[in-house]
C-alpha cells in the first residue's frame, strides 16, 4: 500500500494515551526476514478466497460498514454484519472469520465484541482485530486490551501509530501514522510474539510478521489514503483470507498484496479519489490469481 | 432480479433457528396465477412515486442506509432515517411509507421498531418488513415474530431463506438463499394468508403473492448480489410504492420491475460490482414509465 | 447550491414542532449587505484548508457518515467520527473544528454530544450544529435547544426549514424545505445575533449571515439534492474551514463555494445522481483555490 489508509477515526500525531495496562516485556527478537510467503502462495489463497467464499463476521464502525461489506463480496467473500451482543457470539460459530474494528465503538457493539472474541476462540474461527486510533482515544484503548487478554487473534492490523501504541513501545504514546512503518518494526515483531499473532503494519509499504517471519509489499497508491475504510476493509479482507488459510502471514499478505495490487490499476483510469473507490471495488472483482501472482512482489 | 441480492447479515445455509411462536396453520391455499398485475399498472404506480415524492421513513441497518437513501432519491421518493425510540412512533404519521429491516438491530433500534410498527398502523401508513437473516439468529427472529404480531405488514420482502424461515415451513429452518424462490412459493402464500399481506420472495426469478395472486419476474443481473444493500433498497422502494398504490401488489412489482430493469441497463456499461452500483442509480433514475411498461415482463 | 440539499432525515412541510424553550427576542436587526467576503478571502481560506489539513471531529449519523468522511478526505482534511460518550469530549481538544449533526441521534450519542459541547467550548475549537429536521421532531429540537444553551457554535448550518424553526420564527413551526432561504433571512439574522454565531441557509441561493454581514452564492446543481448528505457534508466541511479562518463567514462561505463549483463541474460529466456523487468528489479533489477565486460570484 502507498501509504497508511487512515481510519475514517485516525488518530492525529498529538494524541497520547498509554495502554490501560502494561504489557509485558517482549519476548520474542525483531522478526528475520527467512521464509516470507511467496508469490505463488498468496495467489493460491486468493483462488481459494474467491472459490470458498467465506462467511466473514464484521463488528466494525458505522463510517466503513457499507464499503466493507461491498469489498469484500467484490473480492468474492461474504459479509455479515452481526455486532450486537444478543447475536455476535452465536454467529462466531457460523462465520468463517471475525473481524473486529474500533472505529466508531459504543457500549452496545462493544459489548458485541467482548462476547464475540472469546466465542470466535472457543469455535476455533480465526479473528482480526484492528485497532483504529488506539493510542490516543482512552476507552477504545482499554477496550483493545481487553480483548487481546480474552483471546489471541489470527492478525492485528494497524497503521505505525496504533501498532505502536498497542505495543506499548515509546511509552505507549501514539505517533504519527505518516511515520515510516519500519518505526513499527520492533513493536509489530514485540507484538507478534507476545500473543501469538502475525501483526499487519500498512503504510507506504507494507510489513507483516509473525515474530519468525517478515513480509514487505510496496504496492498500492497514494489516493488509498483519501478514501475512507480502505485500512478497515483491509482488515476484513484479511478475516476473509484466514477463514481459507491456517497460515495468517499467508492470509495477511494475500489480502494486502490483492488490494494494494487492484488499486495500482484502479489509480491508472481513476480521475480523483471518488472514481478511484469505485474502480478499486471493479478491479478487485477482476483481479485473477495468476494477474495476483505475476505482478505481486513479496519481499 | 436475476439473483437473490444478499443483505448485508445474510444468513448462510447453516443456521438453523426456530421462531420464537409457532406458527398458525396456513389458512390459505397456495397462490394461483389469475389477475396478476399488467405492465401497465406497474408502469403506472411508478409514474405516481416519481411524481408523488413521498417521505419513506425507514429503519435500516447502518451497512445499507447511505445506499437506501440514495436510491430513494434516484427514484423521486423522499427518504427519511428516523429510527430512535424517542421519535419513530410520532414520524410514521407525517411520513407516507415505512420500512422495518432487521439488517442490524440494537437494542435501541428494536425500541424503535417496536413503537413505529403499531403507530403506522393507527396511522393508516403501509409499512414494509424486511427480515434480514431471519430463522438463523434468534434474537432477531423473535423481534420478527414480535413485529408482525403488533400489526401486519402491507409487504413482507425476504430471499427464499428468510421468508421460509418466516413462515415456519420446513420445521423453521433457515435454508440456502441461493435456494430457488419457488421453494419458498408456498411458505409465502402461507405467510400472505395468515398475516392478510403481500410476501416478495427475491431471487433469480422474483415471485409476489398475496395469498391470491402471484406476479413472476424475472429481470436483473447477477451483480444485483455483488452490491451490498441493493436487497435492502428494494423494500424501501416498496415501502415508497405503497405509498402511491392501494394494491400493494401492484406496489412490490412496481418496485421490483424498476430496479431490475435499470440492473439490466446498468450492468450494459459497468465493469464489476463498484460501477454497477454507481450506474444502478443513474439508470434507475432514467428510468421512464414508458419505459418500464415496454420493457417488464410481467409472468 | 442550487437546491436545498435535504438531509437524510429531511423534514416534509407538515411537521410541527415547537422549540422546548421559546427564544428570546431577537437583538439584532437584519443583516445588511455590507463588508461580505471577498473572493479572494474564499480562495485563501481554500488553500489553508489544502494544506494544513486540520483534523475534523464529526459527531454525524449513519446515513452520511461514509460520505462526510470521503468529502472531506477529497477536499484535504482529516475526518476523525469520534461520537461516543466516552471520548468525544476529550477528543475536542485534539481536533480543530467539530461537527454536530442531529440527522440520527440516539441516547448514545447525544449524550457524546451533549459531552462534545461544552469540551470543544473549553478547548476553543470551534463547533458547527447541523440541526437536521430540527422543528418537526420534538426529541431532536429540544436537543438542538440545549446543545445550543451548553455553548454558542461558529456556524449554524441548515436548510430555510430548520433555521426557521431554529429561530422560532412564525410560531416555531418547520416549514417547507423548498422555500426560498430568503423565507429564512431574518430568522437567520435573529438566530446569529442572538447565539452570536454564523448562520448559512441551504438552497438554491445560499444565504450566509453573522447578523451584520450577508453573503449571497448562487452556484450549485439541483443533482445535489438527488444525492443523501451532501448538505451535511457542507456542514462537516464548514467545520473544517473554521479550523483555519478565524472569521467563521469567511469559513462557511469558503465550504459553500467549494462544493457548489465543484458540483456545477461535476453535473458536467454525470448522468445521473450516482455518477454525480463520484464526480463531486472527484472535482471537490481537484478544485484549485485559484479556480475557485475565478468562478466563485459573491454577492
Amino acid at each position: 500500500m502507498a501509504d497508511a489508509a487512515p481510519s475514517a477515526s485516525a488518530l492525529p500525531p498529538e494524541g497520547p494515551a498509554a495502554l490501560s495496562e502494561p504489557p509485558a516485556p517482549a519476548e520474542l527478537s525483531a522478526p528475520t526476514e527467512l521464509s516470507a510467503p511467496a508469490a505463488a502462495e498468496l495467489a493460491d489463497c486468493w483462488d481459494r478466497l474467491r472459490t470458498d467464499s467465506p462467511l466473514v463476521q464484521c463488528l466494525t464502525n458505522i463510517v466503513v460498514a457499507p464499503f466493507t461489506a461491498n469489498l469484500l463480496l467484490a473480492a468474492g467473500a461474504a459479509p455479515a454484519m452481526v455486532d450486537n451482543p444478543h447475536e455476535a457470539a452465536g454467529f462466531t460459530a457460523v462465520a468463517s472469520g471475525v473481524l473486529v474494528n474500533l472505529g466508531t465503538p459504543y457500549d452496545d457493539t462493544v459489548a458485541g465484541m467482548r462476547a464475540a472474541v472469546p466465542a470466535a476462540a472457543a469455535a476455533g474461527t480465526p479473528w482480526v482485530l484492528d485497532p483504529v486510533a488506539v493510542g490516543g482515544l482512552p476507552w477504545r484503548t482499554t477496550t483493545a486490551a481487553e480483548l487481546l487478554a480474552l483471546a489471541a487473534p489470527a492478525v492485528i492490523r494497524g497503521n505505525a501509530s496504533e501498532i505502536l501504541a498497542l505495543g506499548g513501545g515509546e511509552g505507549g504514546r501514539g505517533v504519527d501514522a505518516a511515520h515510516a512503518p519500519d518505526a513499527a518494526l520492533q513493536a509489530a515483531g514485540d507484538l507478534a510474539g507476545r500473543y501469538a499473532t502475525t501483526v499487519a503494519v500498512s503504510g507506504p509499504v507494507d510489513l507483516i510478521t509473525d515474530g519468525q517471519r517478515l513480509l514487505r509489499l510496496a504496492h498500492g497508491h497514494p489516493w488509498m489514503t483519501k478514501v475512507t475504510g480502505v485500512g478497515c476493509a483491509l482488515g476484513a479482507l484479511m478475516a476473509g483470507c484466514c477463514a481459507v488459510s491456517d497460515d495468517a502471514m499467508i492470509a495477511a499478505g494475500t489480502a494486502t498484496a490483492a488490494l494494494t495490487l487492484a488499486a495500482e490499476t484502479a489509480a491508472d483510469s481513476a480521475s480523483g479519489p471518488g472514481s478511484f473507490a469505485v474502480e478499486l471495488l471493479d478491479q478487485l472483482f477482476l483481479l485473477e490469481p495468476a494477474e495476483l501472482a505475476d505482478r505481486v512482489d513479496p519481499q
